[in-house]
């Protein structure tokens, strides 16, 4: 997608150097900096600090991590540790060990020798197949906003709300749930978005806001706590948001506070469309209240804010008082009840247990 | 309630100096500055711009604003004009205009050589009205924390989950949602209460938490986000919020978010309560969607944020890209069916409309 009119991907590698480029999304929407990756060490502290994120990213850095310890020692005992290494950088999101085991895989059956060839060719692959998979996505979503197109008349735009950041930053280009819109757009849609916030780090109003712009779609910034007040007043056609995980039985971890905003579409009959490539869909998670870990960071994100102040230099804040304590739950889930379809790469789906057997069939 | 050990209430006539003092709570949790009004503008800039906010404060202090301009004009032309100048200080809290409009009947009632001294006893009368309001919502609210108490047995901690600041902040003294909270610290039941930061303005992270933290009250601050995962995950037992505007009907206008919260408690069979003053209740209003004005505060209060520096200093910042849009719907409302009870000064009630019309007849 566009950054100041030029084609960007959020992670690529530089041939020449070998080492991984990716977007240091921390300093978004304030500064666009690029960040070199050279070894795992690396790797593992760009998931954990969020300079990369969103569930899709989060896999293929970690797949590009492989190749670069693949290239130092093609051992397989470098392989099981610098698996393993990556692995619990973050906990939620399911595209990580998914793209670890895929790698490792692809690599025992490999010898040693062979290894940082194959390793660079499969994090490609996975980083390629995760581009294409997102435009499908956008293709299938498309048909989504074109039957509200249609039941609205009059070429009357589009209101569309999303929560966090599912655009192309959260994966490698195109996005999971900014994708339609991204693709709606092209297609001279008149499309609206309204941006949740999404507290604690802001990725809905400091990413989201930050793409749209780029891409010159129109869109509003509000707080988390405003979804509610402008469903019930009509303000808004359809949800769309993306996944972390989502369970056997169609239920969705995503971003805290997802659930919040599907409570509220369903009291308004309004639809809630989750966007997801089908490998954020553990099979093994069944009881989401169980199954699913929900990482619990740092309470420094809640009690401290960044941004710019009035000489434009980048400024940290406490907000809260000294003294008092602060819980900061990342993710929650969204009962598969209060999901009206999920769109995969695949098509778009009942979140029912029995769908999403076929999607894996 | 205490500040720092002391006493306070969050207003008061200094007899001496025949000023208007408040505690300047825009500067809280940071800064604790005693502000006085003066005139009659003083006032209404206080409220416009949050020196002092809660709909029963709004009230006392538009009330004290009529005594200060009677004081140098108690004509009828000035007593209208005074009543008019301030009624659109804010428009969503009923507060304003009920206390207005008692102190303009009082005072019609009045030849204007007496309308100084009987302003300045109905404000006072108002303010203490309050105090003795919130002093009963405290003894009906513990009422239900007690039946709590008994049904968790072991003497657990219960858990009370409120949104934005009802607390003695935003009255006089004690509170609404908060006054049954420190009723029962006092009465030592063990409690643990989650204070929803309450974006944009920060009521809950920056005030509801200054309050507990000086009461000495167990708390964590959440994100507005959070609310859902911890009532998901059996970690609240009960919510407690205050109204602005509360209809005919039970509907209940509140801090924007308010409604999300109460969709969630609902699907998790979590009671959710409402403690108002009666005259917070509007027979007038009877469509929520169409009778209750909803204010529409600047953009900048959710594209910059105030806090204090690394050096101590009060620093504001802007978190949103430039060029983006933002809107800031500051009040919504919650339907009178996820609403489990209202808590007045009068009892407990269901929040019918049978019920309504019988806390005023």
């Amino acid at each position: 997608m566009k950054v100041k009119g030029k084609n960007y991907k959020s992670i690529w590698l530089d041939k020449k150097k070998l080492v991984v480029v990716v977007i240091d999304q921390r300093l978004l929407p304030h500064q666009f900096k690029l960040l070199y990756l050279k070894n795992i060490k690396d790797v593992k502290k760009a998931i954990q600090n969020m300079v990369v994120r969103g569930a899709p990213l989060i896999g293929v850095t970690a797949a590009y991590g492989i190749y670069l310890s693949m290239k130092n020692d093609p051992s397989d005992k470098n392989l099981n540790s610098s698996v393993n290494f990556l692995k619990d950088a973050r906990p939620t999101a399911v595209n990580l060990s998914w793209a670890l085991e895929f790698m490792k895989k692809k690599l025992l059956d490999e010898k040693p020798p062979g290894r940082a060839d194959v390793s660079k060719k499969t994090a490609e692959e996975i980083s390629n197949n995760d581009i294409k998979c997102c435009k499908k996505i956008a293709e299938n979503g498309l048909k989504i906003i074109l039957g509200i197109k249609k039941r609205k008349k009059n070429n009357k735009t589009i209101n569309i709300l999303t929560h966090c950041n599912a655009g192309w930053l959260a994966t490698v280009d195109w996005g999971t749930a900014l994708s339609p819109i991204f693709l709606a757009h092209r297609k001279k849609i008149k499309i609206h978005v309204w941006v949740d916030e999404t507290r604690p780090r802001n990725q809905g109003s400091s990413l989201t806001s930050w793409e749209l712009l780029q891409e010159k779609i129109p869109h509003t910034i509000i707080t988390d706590n405003a979804g509610g007040h402008i469903m019930q007043h009509g303000m808004v056609d359809m949800c769309i948001t993306g996944s972390d995980r989502t369970t056997a039985n169609g239920d969705v971890c995503n971003k805290i506070g997802t659930y919040l905003k599907a409570l509220s579409a369903h009291d308004n009959k309004i639809p809630f469309y989750v966007a997801l490539p089908s490998n954020t869909i553990d099979l093994n998670s069944k009881n989401y209240l169980k199954d699913v870990p929900i990482e619990e960071r740092s309470s420094d994100e809640l009690t401290h804010i960044k941004g710019i102040n009035s000489k434009g230099k980048n400024t940290k804040i406490r907000i809260t008082p000294k003294g008092s304590k602060a819980s900061n739950y990342s993710f929650d889930v969204t009962p598969a009840k209060y999901v009206t379809r999920l769109i995969t790469e695949k098509g778009i789906h009942k979140p029912s247990k029995i769908e999403i057997k076929k999607i894996f069939s």
